[in-house]
């Protein structure tokens, strides 16, 4: 650790020191979270992204006090060293750790919890809106939020109310021109179109220092640059500026790696009552060369060298590919055979693997930006020209297209084909990004058909039956399906189409009905290998579809199996455990069930096997409620 | 009916008509629509709004070859007249009859169903990429939308997406300053600041006729006037158009009354290829003096004179009230007690009754506008400051924050108390607005309390009891409830606090338990009264909160109960029976359920008798139920 580091514990610190220090600082914070990250993976890109900016808000600004949000809050690594936690940044991520966003719980300076995009501004401006009513006019609430999560919706809706509320807030965009994947849509052309002035910029920058450094008065005059440089923007970018005429006080664009000019920007800012915008550029992975030149490659790279920024692949040997690979391959062979296929996902092509798609006909797949409501809506909308629409959204972020999905999809039964990625707990992430909910949620509602595959063959089959059903305008067809790994080499199989709604009886054995839904299926089967020697030999049937349910051979298996356990890596309330409670009652049948399933509780971050030993989805776990319930079915 | 109106049976028959005789049918259809309006209640004024603009699309463009979609929907009474369904309109929202929304089901010309608003420009975006896929360059696409729905993040997300891709779409914005309430936000000040600048529109007005009307080619020359009007808007009104800034072609305001001049214009446009936006003014309630005068009251006014518009006051009977005015009223008793409490509500306020609190304490009531995700997070930021905000949002709509409430709310524990209007079936505005998922998509939510009341003594005793929980920084806090009226005239308890959790013994009986969620309890209660003649007494247990539910008094009850039947005016899956089913399971119980819940399939729209009926809701449906629930149990 740098020296000047290694003496900052607390915010307090770093205001002791002087400006001209704060250059060196960031370079050792800069070499502080390479060095960690490094070693313990996380999002490296956008933390090294705002090092200077993160400095000099802590430095200019009196926080806790003032209110700091960090939109989405990967990149708040350099606050969480700054304000408390250098000593435990170690635990990044891990179980019982710090978590890799922000969160209320774990400090007085994170304001406000994110992890999902586009919140920061309306949750400031309930704050700033607070600090009206009490009368506290001069605490600064700043909300600080990438160019790819100010085209989220959400972030308009707040933008759009801000100017309405006559409060103090600063909106700090922090424009990388990339959320993971490069950012799409308008407002990252417009920002680009503000920023690729040379002449403007140049001008602007002289302008700037001459009235900004260079009196004693920097707010009456930065008051009056601001309506100059409008002015001016005005008339050398054509006469349009976006924020403006929405009724923000823009300022910028600011150099994001100049640590002392952004202190001496954001002390103006800081006395400057109400309404700012300041649009900061800034290079994500900036300090890490290959960070920089291969920006989604290093978002959140996993183990790499910290000197020359080399990725630690695994051991080779031969792995189950990720599911995420098999959709990309599968998708790919479907797109082949039928150009109505297209694919949508709002910027998680990489993290998804829809660039493997992409690759070859770029044509037909549309990364919309982070908007799930669009990316449901704009499928329906492909759907109902006769196209079929593959749209990949992560469970967590589905939440985001929940109406679309029942008013525009499932109402109007237009058969768009959801892939559900990140299904399931997703690891070091941790609760903002499980997927828990999605098989409760869905589930309730009408005229669709909700699926998951226990392994790689399943997932390629289902996806051809759904492609097989949107061809026939069959209703609209959700699979959903983990991160990561699945469980066979050998994954490439010629995929067959399934029966909707039909589960595949896997073992045929007695008294102790085993049903799972998506690859915890593997653990039990494993655990089943195992038992057969203490003669323990349950029946194991793969659901596969949750809706329609296999009620039929549902209740045949039920009829003769006095116990049942339920396994599933969703939400207990409302998922397969409550399908087969509710059949049971249904058909006045009194089986004793024993449910596998994410608890109702919000379940933390950290490593899989730590998370899934937690809820019970571990082989111990599986192996004793299997013996439990095997014991309670025989002695019926 | 009007004798050109009379002769209009089809899109062709309109084309057939000379420019000159469209301003004689408008008023034709002006007065056919507030005719059968007058009659059989529906949206009213925006659809009075549109008549020259709805005309003056279906004779310029090719419907339903050119796509055309109404965001939100309610205000297509004249394009559903002028599409065939003229003969049928007298049923419209009625049960059975056509819908008083846009539905495919129902016609080629509904080419994207709605009922929620700002989906329009997503669901045309994606039919315009489908034409160009397949090389279709000369079909339009269009979409009218609202200046309030244009406030809503989807509406964004859209319209920041769209010149990404280089399609022909057409986005009207039909700007009559107002969404059901007076709109509120930066974009509705912007459009103002537009439009109200006079020097501009009579110059610009001079120019457009002057290019339009007066030359022979008015494609080449809309195009140099647009420029043209562009540079001088940008002169004239400071320089900051904000659709040119997103990549827009921005053409208006133009006055949406005129339907010669909206003739000409659309020709104009439709022979222009690529991205255009037409700013449209518009007059909600056009030709109804009343209803332009009192445009909130007139947006769907019931019955009323169609030549004065006096609105027809149901009998003055003294009827139990509103649980809207019942929460109106009981927000501002508490809002009297505590400065803490804040109101929230997306572009609601006059619907759910916020209204009340607002005329006393309008600093502390938010309409945020049509932004549900905002409303969610705005209210999260203001409980994260000690602030008691009281989010009220309609059942249906929360679809469209239920990422924030997981996220924002629930996973931060920060006491937001939520007030579910319009939950359960609504009626006439049918399925897009049915309140039918919210149990199930809340109940599998982790430390959300979720409750309903029975009757409007209830409520307020809930909105207590959320209030003191919130003081305490209690659990955030749901309570949902129907549109309309309660069961008692004499509904001003004084109000107390419910233990959470628990539910209330409301008649002790044997055999049969019933366990009610919400105002169906009434008429179980009813039921129950005549029921007790036959010496049929089951026991009636209101549970009040789903969550955290009463496990410990229900399985006390079960024990003694071989038969129990569960009521809620919910969806059946996911909600309070599954509840019961999976508790009855992990409690080791064979008791026999029976449920009544709104079936597992989307119900239309109608009068609320027939739909109770068709649901198994309405009394004769509950004796039934009763019935043979009390054979099974007394026959066990």
């Amino acid at each position: 650790m740098g020296k000047i580091l290694a003496n900052i514990n607390s915010v307090e610190d770093l205001r002791k020191l002087p400006v001209a220090e704060l250059p060196a600082l960031c370079e050792e914070l800069r070499q502080f979270i390479i060095g960690q990250t490094a070693e313990h993976p996380g999002h490296l890109g956008s933390s090294l992204g705002v090092v200077e900016l993160t400095v000099a808000l802590h430095y200019v600004f009196d926080t806790p006090d003032d209110r700091l949000i960090w939109d989405v809050g990967h990149q708040a690594y350099c606050h969480k060293i700054l304000t408390g936690r250098k000593d435990v940044f170690c635990t990044n991520r891990c179980y019982g750790g710090i978590s890799g966003f922000p969160r209320r719980e774990e400090s007085v300076f994170d304001a406000f919890g994110t992890g999902h995009s586009s919140t920061s501004i309306s949750a400031a401006l309930g704050m700033a809106v607070a600090a009206k009513m009490e009368g506290n006019t001069k605490r600064s609430h700043i909300a600080v939020i990438g160019d790819g999560a100010m085209g989220g919706g959400m972030a308009f809706e707040a933008m759009n109310q801000a100017p309405y509320r006559d409060v103090n807030m600063l909106v700090i965009l922090n424009d990388n021109k990339i959320s993971i994947d490069q950012s799409t849509g308008a407002m990252s052309k417009y920002l680009l179109s503000i920023t690729a002035s040379p002449a403007y910029n140049l001008l602007k920058n002289r302008i700037w220092n001459f009235f900004t450094f260079r009196t004693n008065h920097p707010n009456r005059l930065t008051n009056a640059f601001s309506k100059m440089g409008n002015a001016l923007k005005g008339w050398l970018l054509g006469g349009s500026n976006w924020f403006q005429s929405l009724g923000y006080r823009y300022f910028g664009p600011a150099n994001g790696h100049d640590v002392v000019y952004l202190v001496q920007t954001l002390k103006a800012l800081k006395s400057l009552p109400g309404l700012k915008l300041l649009h900061v550029l800034t290079v994500k992975g900036k300090g890490l060369e290959a960070a920089e030149k291969e920006q989604t490659k290093y978002h959140a790279p996993g183990k790499f060298d910290p000197d020359t920024g080399e990725i630690i692949r695994a051991d080779s040997m031969e792995q189950p590919p990720k599911f995420q690979d098999v959709f990309g391959n599968t998708i790919l062979e479907l797109a082949r055979k039928d150009d109505k296929i297209v694919g949508i996902t709002p910027a998680m092509a990489t993290g998804c693997s829809l660039t493997i798609m992409d690759e070859v006909f770029p044509d037909r797949v549309f990364d919309v930006g982070i908007a799930e409501q669009h990316a449901v809506t704009f499928s329906a909308g492909l759907a109902s020209e006769g196209f079929i629409p593959f749209c990949n959204i992560y469970s967590s972020f589905l939440q985001r297209g929940y109406d679309q999905m029942i008013h525009d999809v499932a109402l109007q039964k237009l058969p768009v084909i959801f892939c559900i990625d990140r299904a399931g707990l997703v690891g070091e992430d941790g609760a903002t990004h499980h997927g828990s909910f999605d098989l409760a949620f869905l589930r309730c509602v009408p005229d669709l058909i909700v699926a998951a595959p226990r392994n790689e063959h399943e997932l390629r089959n289902l996806m051809f039956t759904a492609y097989n059903n949107a061809k026939k305008q069959g209703l609209p067809f959700v699979i959903r399906y983990p991160r990561g790994r699945g469980s066979l080499v050998d994954w490439h199989n010629e995929p067959v189409t399934l029966p909707i709604g039909k589960g595949e009886l896997l073992r045929k054995g007695d008294n102790l009905l085993i049903l799972t839904l998506g690859p915890l299926c593997k653990t039990v089967e494993t655990a089943l290998e195992s038992l057969a020697a203490e003669s323990i030999t349950p029946t194991l049937f793969d659901v596969r579809f949750l809706k329609p349910f296999d009620t039929e051979t549902f209740l045949n298996l039920a009829h003769s199996h006095p116990a049942i356990i339920t396994v599933e890596d969703g939400c207990e309330k409302g998922g397969l455990f409550s399908e087969v409670a509710e059949t049971l009652e249904n058909n006045g049948m009194d089986n004793t069930i024993f449910h596998i399933a994410i608890h109702d509780r919000f379940i933390s971050h950290g490593d899989i096997p730590s998370l899934y030993s937690e809820v019970g989805f571990d082989i111990a776990s599986i192996f004793n409620t299997i013996r439990k319930a095997w014991i309670t079915a025989t002695t019926h």
